[in-house]
């Protein structure tokens, strides 16, 4: 089959890669969109040493599975196989097993691939009024609603999301449902574009001021934003870490002693209302996919995923 | 008067240092005895870029005080100094008041002197039952029961304290009150020999398997016990910073971002539940006490209580 593979820091387009073989409670799924994450280009930069197919982003359709209910259902799927036996799985599920495997980013090939296996518990059909370039976005809108399974967001808190970017557009949406004024800051006007289009509302990250916001959510994954993010939190704030930082990272934790800030750090989210949001249209995603690709042209998909202001870059199979 | 002045990074010695005038609403309290702390080192070292008299963990008699009754009255002293018209000091209390000053840390002359003024609102009568050298511990203590204000402590849950020092033995008999289980965890066997005096359970921090603790207590201050503290607690822990970090410090945030770590920044505490603690003697204090120094050697005391191993040194005009 077709695959990108990721090995030594460096990305390669394959035909002949084999086709994955599904265990007794692993469904084949044949993709037929995958979407390039912010955590992939991290990848091919060495995050994680990852060795292997990456892309977690997908919708496909299952060819082969023991459940034969399955088989010809358009899925998406979580990404965290977790052994099912440890304390961490039975307490905190496969999110935290500290022997899981993750799709694409730990010990287990990804979507930018022809085929995946993946076990059927983690499977979520999609609804046939979404296409496969709206149910791709499942898995980074689950992301963002995590945010809301782990803290309280008062309506009348001011709440800001620092980096407008694919993941940042998704969390200001999603923090916005229930009529919270969010506030979509970025490094240049350019950068906030897309979010005054969608109605959110936008500041120049450098022109607010200190100890501003209740609830801050860092969503660049880059020291600068970190640093603004902790600048404009108020004392007693939230900061919640969204994106992962690639190799140590330098903070002022003065602030966060000082300031008594609480700081949550966020990964996975549930995929059900992620579906359910994307069916009631209550989030727009189409806006911000900038470029499609066929997966023989990968590694030109990558390239371009990479270019500032690139939000989502979609592949096919 | 006599006070320790703090300039340009270095501190000096003086006798005729003019004596404060309380406003209206302060008092004037001759200082009996006074403790330096951590931060007091870190100012020194440049921390906070603080100019006067540094000391904030102290025991006075009020001198001069428009109210009366305080005169004569043996006190403790809250800390911050806020504005008390902002919206911070409404909302948080003057600890986060934006224009606040600090006792011996940010625009107000500290305890390391004679005498110092302090809002009467920021005074607590010290029982008769208690000595100076006892009472000098109720600003530390309730710095360590903030912790309590801010998290819960399930009984059944697994918790640390890295750093055996000053203030971490305070925090780890605090969090010892209710039956939980705290383990000091230190860099060297000696350095934790307090601690199992104290009955406190006691480990290598190095030979602590990782993700480990339900929740961590980092009471170091530097980054080697931040990596520490951040290697042992467990996915969706709770991680306490108590100390605060003279400038920047390097950490590897993808841990709090994938373990999803709860990191809560932690300060200033309650006196009233801190004096009860003192008053029934359940925490013990006088074996933390390493040296005792008349003012006037003052600065030998500083150098003292600089030297590894060190836990509170204590000032007597």
């Amino acid at each position: 089959m077709q695959a990108l593979y990721l090995e030594n820091g460096s990305i390669t387009y394959h035909s002949d890669y084999p086709i994955p073989s599904p265990t007794s409670d692993q469904a084949l799924i044949r993709i037929t969109c995958a979407g390039i994450c912010s955590t992939d280009l991290e990848l091919v930069q060495g995050y994680a040493g990852f060795e292997g197919v990456p892309g977690h982003e997908f919708v496909g359709v299952v060819q082969e599975s023991l459940d034969k209910k399955w088989i010809g259902q358009r899925v998406v799927g979580s990404i965290n196989l977790g052994c099912g036996h440890c304390h961490q799985c039975q307490s905190e599920g496969p999110e935290h097993c500290s022997n899981r495997s993750v799709l694409g980013i730990i010990d287990h090939d990804g979507a930018f691939a022809d085929f995946i296996v993946l076990p059927v518990i983690n499977l979520f059909p999609v609804p046939d009024t979404l296409s496969d370039r709206e149910a791709v976005f499942t898995e980074p809108i689950a992301a963002a609603l995590r945010i809301r399974e782990q803290i309280i967001l008062p309506p009348s808190n001011k709440v800001a999301v620092v980096g407008p970017g694919k993941l940042g557009m998704l969390i200001g949406q999603v923090l916005s449902l229930d009529g919270n004024e969010i506030i979509m800051l970025g490094r240049s006007r350019k950068s906030l574009d897309l979010a005054e289009s969608l109605g959110l509302k936008t500041d120049l990250v450098s022109a607010v001021d200190s100890d501003r916001f209740d609830i801050v959510v860092e969503a660049t994954g880059n020291e600068m934003g970190l640093r603004q993010a902790l600048r404009i939190v108020r004392p007693r704030g939230t900061l919640v870490l969204k994106s992962t930082f690639n190799g140590k990272t330098t903070a002022d934790l003065t602030k966060i002693v000082v300031g008594e800030i609480n700081v949550v750090g966020s990964r996975c989210g549930p995929f059900e209302p992620a579906l359910k949001l994307l069916a009631s249209k209550a989030i727009e995603v189409k806006p911000m996919i900038n470029g499609e690709y066929s997966l023989r042209d990968g590694l030109a998909a990558v390239e371009y995923a990479r270019s500032p202001g690139v939000r989502k870059v979609l592949l096919y199979p």
